[in-house]
């Protein structure tokens, strides 16, 4: 196949599991759009050097390589003008809720997920990962994540802009979902593939959009092994 | 003049604080639009009576009253084609940033402003706004706002998603201002009307955007009373 996309995987390449690769893997499906997955793992710099670039998602799409998950999704609404838009509008005009997932969402979950993650790589990027990221916080990841049960409903209250908009209207993008949502559920699923931490309460709103995310595009994300919650 | 906006104003009719009839003051700029100022105060119920809504704003446009920002933010786009587009894509889209802007910054910003407000008010507002707000708080709007200056920098934290797309782009639309921007400013022209706390760092990029925001429009947010923060 002509289309490839590098991704984050655990020691099991089925355990792909970082937000910025979900955020192309669903704009790629949204799009209707096939890709072949390249699994990719921390250390694997060298694998990435044909495109200039030290992480991933990469999109390969016959001659063109297209680095960083926001290029991708531009690119692929340019390139595939006829397919389902992924921005209804200018795709600068919808950026904020990228920002706000990188920032407020990842970081939030990070507290409360990422010493999920060692025990799921192979002994080298594990290596990598521990020391890279407890540097990043300054203290053992079991030391980042220590009480994480109490602190669940602190990180329900940052969801609240989300909360807002979903109860009034169906999905982020509207009455659709387009890439604003992606960005939102990568991130969601990030957790959900390394986690057994239950970070939404079924009552939420944001809870049955996630369900909703789940069964689109022939339920792509919810086949992905993940800690069922 | 056939077209008005019902602003909330003090006791002085120029000072005009609402975050949501800024969103919609700029918003009628950005289309080239007049619309003389209708003053109202938080008690004059009876003078909304015939949109037969109980908040400001509220457009009068003709025949046509609209009221809600949100909805006056559509309506403008649909009624006025050919003016500059407020939202270059499906509104929906770009609501997440509304329901941010009034549930993060709003109510960080309450937490610090709102005992300012009293004195800017008529006796009878005053009591009306002292004693609903004091009841959502929970405490008396002087124990909200006490040792503010100290909360500051957890006010600016909050301001993280912001700050990080406008050091990839110069509005949160993009190349230039949308409706995205006027949502986030107005919350800012709420606490620059209101109070002389310095939310804002200078060195800050989300300061220097609002320098551009004030600047739009022949300086029209620019010229409102405020205390010069």
């Amino acid at each position: 196949m002509a289309r490839k996309l590098y991704e984050l995987c655990g020691a099991d390449a089925e355990r792909r599991f970082s937000p910025f690769c979900w955020r192309s893997r669903m704009a790629l499906a949204h799009k209707g759009l096939e890709a072949e997955v390249v699994p990719w793992r921390f250390t694997d710099t060298a694998a990435l050097a044909f495109a200039r670039h030290d992480k991933v998602p990469v999109l390969v799409d016959g001659d063109r390589t297209v680095t960083d998950s926001w290029a991708i999704a531009v690119y692929l609404d340019e390139a595939y003008p006829d397919a389902p838009k992924l921005f209804s509008g200018k795709p600068a005009s919808q950026r904020f809720i990228a920002t706000w997932a990188d920032t407020v969402l990842n970081a939030g979950m990070a507290r409360l997920i990422v010493s999920d993650i060692p025990p799921l790589l192979g002994p080298k990027e594990r290596a990598y990962f521990v020391e890279s990221r407890e540097q990043r916080f300054g203290m053992t990841l079991e030391a980042v994540t220590a009480n994480r049960e109490a602190r669940v409903p602190e990180f329900r209250a940052l969801l609240q802009p989300l909360r807002t908009l979903l109860k009034a209207q169906p999905f982020l993008g509207g009455e659709a979902p387009d890439y604003g949502d992606y960005c939102v559920f990568g991130s969601l699923m990030w957790a959900r593939s390394v986690s057994p931490l239950r970070l939404l309460d079924e009552a939420d709103v944001v809870h049955a959009w996630r369900e909703r995310l789940l069964d689109l595009h022939g339920g792509l994300a919810r086949a992905a092994p993940c800690f069922g919650a």
